[in-house]
């Protein structure tokens, strides 16, 4: 393939040119026919050359090969939701990434991984190039569903829909339930996508100010007089990007307003399998009445494997399946549900779960301490998880920080894009697990540098 | 694992109750500590005991197992699209689909996907489980972009945008393209899912009637000036349902009344590879300037593999890959990316394609003479597919029949569900991959059949 590529690279071959016999091509080259019938299969199926039926292969026109970089993220662009997605997924790889939201790859279960990757490489046909069912695989769903029982809600596997993501699954449910100019909740600070995706619905978004122990239940309460919202979007256990868990009696407030005022609640729980034990949980306190609860594997397992799920009443999931029909055509990849279910019941996942919590409980000790020396100091302690959020030093603009940190080789999670109110100026989100002496370094730099213009 | 869940199920251990210890469980099972240790492991990911640290394991509160069936689809159902989707993809395995729009699990090129599979698993960590970049595996939109260049679209790597699948790509535009009220023309027939997707964005569907050539063009110029569409969505190559491809003099009438109302037009390319040699295609004529090209894999490499892609201009790219990171987070699935470029780069995949190519042209010639038997008629002998657009004898209402065909265990795809203007009331579309002597015994009942009252 190499010597095909060069020959038509120097245009000893050009377009529309017959490629050598494989005959001659496998002398001249010392190597057997098949392996040439191969090569030049291969570069057919990458449209290099064609091959005439009886006529042997020739080289295509326009057979040139596209620009060979990636796009890197832009660097003149407003510090806002998407700056820190983007730069933190297109980023290279030389880059530090402590603003991101996941683990590195050596923390993850890359073992069982690779164990499910070949049991599912001998599974069913039907399995590796079927649409599945429309709710998703009914196994999967199952232990889904005995993983709700362990936590006091009883549902079925029909009352569980599998979706692309966990983000895919709160866009899912916000397409079928609010509607442009609706209202709703959600924390400040809230994770920062929550914001781009309610803006992609044309909602209104109020932000209901966060304590360290959930919302607080007198603004919360003041906001649903004041602004009558659909929706009230959260996560209750380690809270992104504070790490604070939801307590009971807020849980129990929170979840009597939002009935009085008929709000339906949105509980994202990507985090909660960090939690040593399980915090309060309004899916539990309400029993799927009013709160839908959302899932997914991204955090513990892989955010490669794209899968996620939805829990709620079986009226609801129906009309999401059609809703999923209609923009994805039949469920999530049964591939992906497969190799999560059976990861999931990998004898070392568990293990694995609490190998994790020690390992993070250890890495926020550790950087709370590194980060002190820098007068960087966290708003709240947060029982698991990998994030903090971080007081900076008095009147330093974290998005300053994080556009000086980009030209130090390092991606930061600044205050404001999570805070509806920008109130959050003076904030920054660490993730633990992406830090080292070497992230301290460059952010010490960051945080001493002289401001910057901001950008436009 | 069984012997712990007959316990439970016998309630000789309730919930709250501790287990044997391991070793005292080992000795009781005749195995080893370690296969107790794994057993209680994987009972624990399951939800149905826990462990306490240092105490042993118990079992849980509502450690019930959930209901075991799956749910069946909805029989008592009006005939729309949603029918066709639910019942081919919730049907029992019994039922037979020639209703359905994709290819037998034996006919798909499973041991290159095996391959692909067992070499992923080897792969490095950080596509098994890191988020991928946001436009995609740069691999796989290389590939993709030199086999856009042999059919004549210069494009680079930049202008390509991986998706979830070719259904959630065409979603995605439209979500960025159309408002409440747009207007957007369809061919009459065209793909009944692309009515329950346009549904959901809330637009006027004008059905264009389309001809063995493609879209009457004269009655497509008509529209354009009647109804000022804001997009059009087709496929030109083996159109769904009816198997016919775009010939060039339409092809260049369409761009050219297009452009002259500056329509955006998006070809849904999914079903290209069937051909035997490529048709006219509208973005090889427009080189992607108001033509958006939508590719999928879900035909000829996996339907369960979930990957599709949308070529287009530079500057549409960008804005979909914001759009794309709100509703999705990250882009599609790294590991299903990995899996399709290995397939698509295997020696034998052009191969796979070729011979399809061959076993669909003879099993199109069977069912022509075996359906004629019946006195169902080809509406046009398509070029390539698995597609056959058939009139049923006189005053047969297609609904009515498929109704009846579900009762003998068959599911089918009646005309006026891929009809905006419903007047496709006579029509079946059959799938050949999917029909057998069986199948052709039970559609003969059903036709036979006298009429039953067709639902509300």
């Amino acid at each position: 393939m190499q010597a095909i590529r060069r020959l038509v690279a120097h245009h000893a071959l050009t377009p529309g040119d017959k490629l050598p016999s494989i005959r001659k091509f496998a002398r001249d080259m010392a190597v057997s026919p098949s392996t040439v019938v191969e090569a030049y299969d291969r570069l057919a199926a990458e449209g290099l050359i064609r091959s005439r039926l009886g006529s042997g292969f020739y080289v295509l026109a326009n057979a040139v090969a596209p620009r060979t970089a990636d796009v890197a993220p832009p660097i003149d662009r407003a510090v806002d939701p998407f700056w820190v997605s983007r730069q933190s997924l297109d980023a290279g790889r030389e880059m530090l990434r402590p603003g991101c939201g996941w683990l590195p790859p050596d923390w993850m279960p890359l073992a069982a991984i690779r164990r499910a990757m070949r049991a599912v490489a001998k599974t069913d046909d039907a399995v590796l190039v079927e649409y599945g069912s429309t709710r998703g695989s009914l196994a999967l769903r199952r232990l889904l569903a005995r993983q709700c029982l362990s936590e006091g809600i009883e549902i079925g596997a029909e009352q569980v829909l599998l979706t692309m993501s966990g983000t895919h699954a709160i866009d899912l449910i916000c397409r079928h339930l609010l509607r442009p100019g609706d209202t709703v909740l959600v924390d400040d600070p809230c994770y920062f996508n929550f914001r781009a995706l309610l803006q992609v619905h044309s909602v209104r978004i109020v932000g209901v100010p966060y304590t360290p122990a959930g919302p607080d239940i007198a603004l919360f309460e003041e906001a649903l007089a004041a602004h009558r919202p659909r929706l009230y979007l959260t996560n209750s256990a380690l809270h992104n990007p504070t790490g604070a868990s939801l307590s009971p009696q807020t849980a129990h407030r929170l979840l009597t307003a939002a009935a009085a005022n008929d709000v339906t609640i949105v509980e994202d729980e990507i985090f909660a399998d960090f939690e040593p034990e399980p915090s309060a949980r309004l899916a539990a306190l309400d029993g799927l009445n009013r709160v839908i609860r959302i899932g997914s594997f991204s955090k513990t397992l892989s955010a490669s494997i794209r899968c996620g799920y939805i829990a709620a009443r079986e009226d609801l999931i129906d009309s999401l399946i059609d809703l999923q029909l209609a923009i994805g055509f039949g469920g999530p990849s049964p591939v992906a549900a497969e190799l999560v279910l059976r990861t999931l019941g990998d004898g070392s996942y568990t293990k694995h779960l609490n190998g994790l919590r020690v390992r993070l409980a250890r890495r926020r000790r550790e950087m709370i301490a590194e980060l002190a020396k820098l007068d960087v100091r966290p708003w709240t302690l947060p029982r698991g998880g990998f994030y903090l959020w971080c007081q900076l030093p008095r009147a330093t603009d974290a998005s300053d920080v994080a556009t000086r940190a980009l030209r130090e080789g390092v991606v930061l999670a600044p205050g404001n894009v999570f805070s509806v109110t920008q109130t959050a100026t003076e904030f920054m989100r660490f993730n633990v697990a992406q830090m080292d002496s070497d992230v301290l370094k460059r952010l010490q730099r960051a945080l001493e540098q002289p401001a910057i213009p901001s950008l436009p």
